[in-house]
């Protein structure tokens, strides 16, 4: 098979083109190396089955050019980072909401009927249910981030009524992994780095956050691809618990083994928009068959773990 | 008070306008011109309160320079037809989406703290619960129209959280009246005063959908704005009865005194993303205290009535 990855050079996009290469298929990548790295596609880069586009798909002919002939997409290009919606709102409708509507007029131009996304147990809002199913009430968007992926996930789903397509839409909880390069992980990290005798938390460290390993979520998301047939097919993807930020510290300190000063900046939220709970029902890829191989805390320590063997990560951020 | 009224020359928000002055506001009205008609505001432009700007909100420019000093922002503008999504995914994106983004970056820009938005019905897809509540189970859109305001909605929200504004969203069924320019009382009103003898029906005419008369949505959204005092105010809108496309033929071609015959195209939908069954549950906003003047059937008859005395508007589209 041939398929595309957009966001190619990302954290969860790198390991898809990866794992597709090491299944045999063929894969044309695109990335516009806002935030990918390079390095996460040395692999690929090795094989002769992967081709690499530089673009950027707010212009719509990249997106027309770079999608054609293939079986599927998998679009996981994005403003991946949900804590400054409110410093740059024009990033989120841009690089998440309109780039995923050229995607789909390219898929329609090209009559490519398959696609993957990338979305988030973000655009549960606040929820109200927990563990959070993907049919929980009409959820209140509460961050531009969630918005934009909502929107999102609404074209590709009227597309799917519009124009046949079938899509996958993955709400993910926050992964964790080789290749990770930003979230509270990081931080603590790069934190500990500079100044291991103190360590500032964003919020009271009490906010219960949800946490998947990455190349977990990469086998889930293939997982459901082959076994679920609908027109619009929707998963949650998370592991069945969840996590304190304090627990999340104190895995990390263990590992890294350093005891600093915890200056916390108070209140239930770390930011604007920010969720104090985060815990998905993932029962419905769970009773398809598929479950994940690392709990939240060694999805943790694998990550720290990684990002102490390659500190070029967190000294360029 | 001093309001903005976007797609003020359009059927709903010329209706606003015009009872805002009533009220004895001061309106500063937005319209492009796309759909909107000169006529509508002829009442209006005769009033010393009333300020038209004709400009284009995809300019962002034009949003910030008119939404300004105003106490309220009633964002009606869109590209309303939902019955062509797959001939111009590209206008409701556009229209309806990125539109309603330059309005909330004109509101942060100004400092505007309150905005009102006419949604609609069709965010909720193909329910599976009727009457169908706001906090119906998380949808799957099924046309690019509802896509492209649950888009707008979700970025609406997610501007309160984020910049501390206050929004009244608005999920209108098919709204009737005066001024009324499209939808299929038009189209039957149209193809009976061009050929009486026969009448062409999209779908099997067993459609159930819901209708409200336009002084009642605009009462009602006032109304609203008044008794609820969240942050984000969501309300469907709508009577708290459906009928068929077939009832609605009958009291059309009843009040005209037509037998045309009916000749249906077949299907239980009329197109590509119409939903069989509309109907609201209105009882959030009927425990407010507000109720509806008009039944669906009185509705129809006074759009009927309307269309009848201004042939100009079906001569012209």
């Amino acid at each position: 098979m041939l398929y595309c990855v957009t966001g190619c050079a990302g954290f969860i996009g790198s390991h898809m083109v990866d794992c597709l290469l090491e299944q045999g298929h063929d894969v044309i990548g695109i990335d516009n190396f806002s935030t990918g790295l390079h390095p996460f596609l040395d692999h690929a880069k090795q094989s002769p089955r992967f081709k690499l586009i530089t673009g950027d798909l707010q212009d719509p002919s990249v997106a027309t050019k770079a999608i054609q002939h293939v079986d599927a997409v998998f679009h996981f290009a994005a403003n991946a980072d949900v804590r400054w919606g409110t410093h740059y709102p024009h990033k989120d409708l841009e690089q998440n909401t309109i780039v995923t509507f050229n995607v789909l007029e390219a898929m329609r131009a090209n009559q490519i009927q398959k696609i993957a996304f990338a979305s988030t147990g973000s655009i549960y809002g606040e929820a109200t249910i927990f563990p959070t199913p993907e049919h929980a009430p009409f959820p209140i968007q509460t961050s531009l981030y969630g918005a934009s992926k909502l929107a999102a996930e609404g074209f590709i789903q009227a597309y799917c009524e519009g124009f046949g397509c079938q899509a996958y839409i993955f709400r993910f909880v926050s992964i964790l992994g080789e290749r990770y390069t930003h979230g509270h992980v990081f931080d603590f990290y790069k934190q500990l780095l500079q100044h291991p005798e103190q360590l500032q938390i964003l919020g009271n460290g009490k906010q219960r956050k949800s946490y998947l390993y990455v190349k977990d979520c990469i086998d889930a998301i293939l997982f459901a691809m082959k076994h679920a047939t609908e027109k619009v097919n929707i998963f949650n993807l998370g592991t069945d618990e969840y996590c304190q930020v304090d627990d999340s510290i104190n895995w990390i300190c263990h590992y890294l083994n350093r005891i600093p000063e915890r200056i916390y900046t108070g209140g239930e939220r770390g930011w604007i928009g920010d969720n104090p709970f985060i815990f998905l029902d993932c029962s419905k890829i769970r009773k398809l068959g598929w479950k994940p191989t690392l709990s939240i805390q060694q999805g943790v320590v694998q990550t720290i773990d990684f990002l102490k063997h390659n500190t070029w990560i967190v000294e360029q951020r």
